[in-house]
């Protein structure tokens, strides 16, 4: 199996071996365009603030090198090679021809034909009006994710496309995620993914928002759904049949295999989001299994049998997941970039002379409780213009004494958002790490003492390549199900760190003061008017 | 004249022309042994944690020195200095026989024998013992010091003594600030000035706490007002006279003419406090003068012939700081200490490179608001137990915008205290500032900003040395008053820094939201709460 993570700024190939997931051999593709952030590759034309685009060809580049680089590193004959699964960023998103064409390829100068990058922010006011409106109008889908969407998903980023580049909008006769887009390419079938159209294209309960919903927008928007609707796997008429996870969304095409090497007619699975796939690689695909994905933010992925509207929740999805399970997310905008924005700014030490020192405290020595909101909040809270808190500073507060206070900030963080599920009626029964902040057992501990429970880690460092692996096996039908190709490919140890009673009972005080700061901060009523202060004084 | 400031570090003398205030000569002692915190001298005897004691042989060192040093700079006759006029560090107490020798010329390995330098914190439980009992017996002295008295003054170190170490307690046939006791020193004379026996003695309306009082918090203290009480000048039967500030305490003796080189029979001024002293040298001594001494922390010196309860103030005291008016005393724990703290720790840029990112910036566009309660808050909530809270990070937040934060923060905390001056009855006509912090003028107009009105600023970077010798040359007769004095010797600038209308405005929303963090982390509980904790977890 191959399975292919396509990030922020690289692809990863991992070769992954069916039987017991052993992973054979990787390579990786940074991206020639990188983030397109300020002007067009060519044309030089310059982007908005808070833009953010991507290259249709740097992802197939990734197909044409990572992926034989893969398969020779892992020292295997690729008509071994069964089935290719893919994991991508989300929402990545961009407006294609009705054959899958990417418009920036016929009119590269326009910076609306590009693909938007995930962490494109320029859709805010979009994002705001569509909230705005359905809550007024009482949209039954918008409960399913936390009473907000994000102005990174697919709706919000369309409105800004059609309002600000009508022609552009006019010529997309496709929207698709790069997650299936992708998939596409590989087999020449256009599908669409439940997880993707779930978590980001706000499908719910077997349809897309309403023409009514979309035309008290902006009249030229009614019949946008149409452009997300063609899913091929079993179109129904008059509805709209998305493609399972774990699917087989066709077969890698002569074109496809000539790029990746691989057999033409392997299996080609459903396409996903690097997130959600991470769940089967760490083989935590079962209710209450919650996977925490763990890097510059966080990500928190959990299947469950019970449906509920959780508060702050990014979203809620049937068989977003896994296949008859709910889906849930949660996340932290901010987590190991906090760290990093303290040691760059603030820190005269790196990570680790800082944590070595740090370590050595005591539970609450340092005297401190911070509020993880540097960069805003986006569970339980869901606002981004919330910011960063420190209380208790002294004279003898020292680098190492903010570094531990900010680390266990984001502990705090997690628990608040765990303990808004079980108060939902949402049991989380493991708390599942994955990602690159696994690398520091300082910060494990710690989230193990501040969640009080056992904390599971993932057996890999390629969690998202290994699990789209995994998607594949079920997909070339070496498996029944993902639970079961990640009961036996899937890799996660139990009770990796192990709560110490005194330091959870120490840290359940710093936790009741951090929750009166929640409550104190939460309403925003002071961080948005320094925001506030702050838009209007620059200059 | 010649006026001599002891400082903590060192002591410094300058020689000043009576008629116009020209400062002619200065020269600067370091202390021998700086201030003693681990090991008294000779003995090695150790101490234990917040003790700070001095030696008084390092304040004759600063006569035998620093003065003849000065007289020469200035390049006068000796035979010229008509008078000399010394301000002290308080409350800097020592223990001595009825002769004025200190204990610890006597018993040098006892620590309680040693003079206790104003810093010196470990009588903080008996402070709180005296607080306790004369909140409880609702003691009329107590409102005149915003409720609380301080662990640095008489009374608590010398309960402190009597517990610790009963047998120097009663030894002490004299127990007197250092600013007496140099006095004693030069004169041959034993006086107590009306400053420190009023802001540190906790002597009101014509008396120190009664002897019932004393005896409730240790029966063997109920006497000890008799070692505070030998006023030389105009003892009255049954009752205290205090030395006024300005007088004559006595004549130079031929030994302290042999220290000094200074004329046998000069007139030596009665002792004075570095802060209340500094008014004078800002010729600003008149009702409404508020002097704010900025440095490490701030001091505020106000005459007022308005007596009124201000909540938080330090104290005050009838002929305090000029015969004729009361003399409020207020301050900031921590100010400059503040700024050093967070470039020592937190800025890889030092004070001005800081400073000048920090003064290009509108005002807000930080979006931080501090609270200033790095080193407790001592006015106007008076309590050493709070620490200080950063709002409104976020992950573009750089060291400049902390550092200017922080600066205005403590402009705040100075508005707040002006404010409640104010609001309860006393007026404050004009902000003078005094102190190290003059040489940044970026603080300075933050301060003229937040405050919303300008700031006159003292015009001597020697401001208690030169207050000291207005106070001489009252002393020796060559002015009638120290308003008179103080109008022709000292030196102030109006309106140094005006406000900026469009500035203060926008101060005026950051300081609505300063006010409500003072409100919501003023009550302690969750200040107080980490200050438990941590105590609690340090090893």
């Amino acid at each position: 199996m191959v399975g292919v993570d396509f990030g922020t700024l690289s692809g990863r190939a991992v070769v992954v071996r069916v039987h017991d997931g052993a992973e054979l051999g990787s390579a990786v593709h940074e991206y020639t365009h990188r983030v397109i952030e300020t002007e067009l590759p060519g044309s030089g034309v310059r982007l908005g603030p808070d833009w953010a685009l991507q290259s249709p060809q740097d992802w197939i580049d990734v197909l044409r090198t990572a992926v034989p680089e893969a398969v020779a590193a892992a020292g295997v004959a690729p008509e071994q090679v069964i089935g290719i699964g893919t994991d991508f960023t989300a929402c990545t998103v961009l407006p294609t021809t009705a054959d899958g064409t990417p418009l920036c390829s016929e009119t590269p100068a326009e910076p609306h034909a590009w693909p938007k990058l995930w962490k494109h922010h320029a859709a805010q006011p979009h994002a705001d009006r569509i909230n705005d409106l359905a809550a007024r109008r009482g949209e039954s889908w918008l409960p399913r994710y936390g009473g907000r969407i994000s102005s990174e998903w697919e709706f919000a980023k369309a409105l800004q496309v059609l309002e600000e580049a009508p022609d552009v909008y006019a010529r997309a006769e496709r929207w698709i995620e790069a997650a299936d887009w992708i998939i596409w390419q590989l087999t020449g079938v256009e599908s669409r993914n439940i997880c993707t159209a779930g978590y980001k294209g706000v499908f719910q309960d077997g349809r897309y928002p309403s023409e009514e919903f979309l035309a008290a927008l902006d009249p030229r928007f009614a019949g946008f759904a149409a452009k997300l609707a063609t899913g091929q796997v079993g179109d129904q008429a008059g509805g709209v049949t998305l493609a399972p996870l774990g699917g087989l969304a066709g077969r890698l095409t002569a074109r496809a295999a000539g790029w990746t090497g691989l057999p033409q007619g392997a299996a080609v699975a459903v396409g996903n989001v690097d997130a959600h796939v991470t769940a089967a690689a760490a083989d935590a695909v079962r209710p209450g299994q919650m996977v925490a994905i763990m890097g510059t933010s966080t990500c928190h992925i959990m299947p469950s049998d019970q449906l509920a509207e959780v508060p702050g929740m990014c979203g809620v999805v049937q068989d977003g997941i896994v296949p008859g399970l709910w889906g849930y997310e949660a996340g932290q905008s901010a987590v190991g970039d906090i760290f990093a924005w303290f040691v760059d700014s603030f820190g005269a030490d790196g990570h680790e002379q800082l944590t070595s020192l740090a370590e050595k405290q005591a539970v609450g020595q340092h005297g401190l409780v911070a509020l993880d909101w540097f960069g805003g909040n986006r569970s339980v809270l869901v606002d981004h213009n919330l910011s960063g808190v420190i209380v208790g500073q002294t004279l003898a507060t020292r680098p190492e004494d903010v570094y531990r206070a900010l680390i266990e900030s984001t502990a705090y963080g997690a628990r608040m958002i765990v303990e808004t599920f079980e108060k939902s009626g949402v049991p989380v029964e493991e708390f599942v790490v994955a990602g690159g902040l696994l690398k520091n057992p300082f910060l494990m501990q710690v989230y193990a003492d501040v969640l009080r429970r056992p904390l599971s880690a993932i057996g890999s460092d390629q969690g998202p390549a290994l699990g789209s692996a995994v998607h594949a096996a079920v997909a070339a039908g070496a498996y029944p199900s993902i639970e079961e190709a990640a009961g036996a490919m899937g890799k996660r140890t139990e009770a990796a760190y192990v709560p110490d009673q005194a330091r959870a009972d120490a840290y359940d005080r710093l936790y009741a003061e951090y929750r009166r700061l929640h409550d104190f901060f939460g309403d925003g009523n002071m961080l948005h008017t320094l925001r506030a202060i702050r838009n209007e004084a620059h200059p």
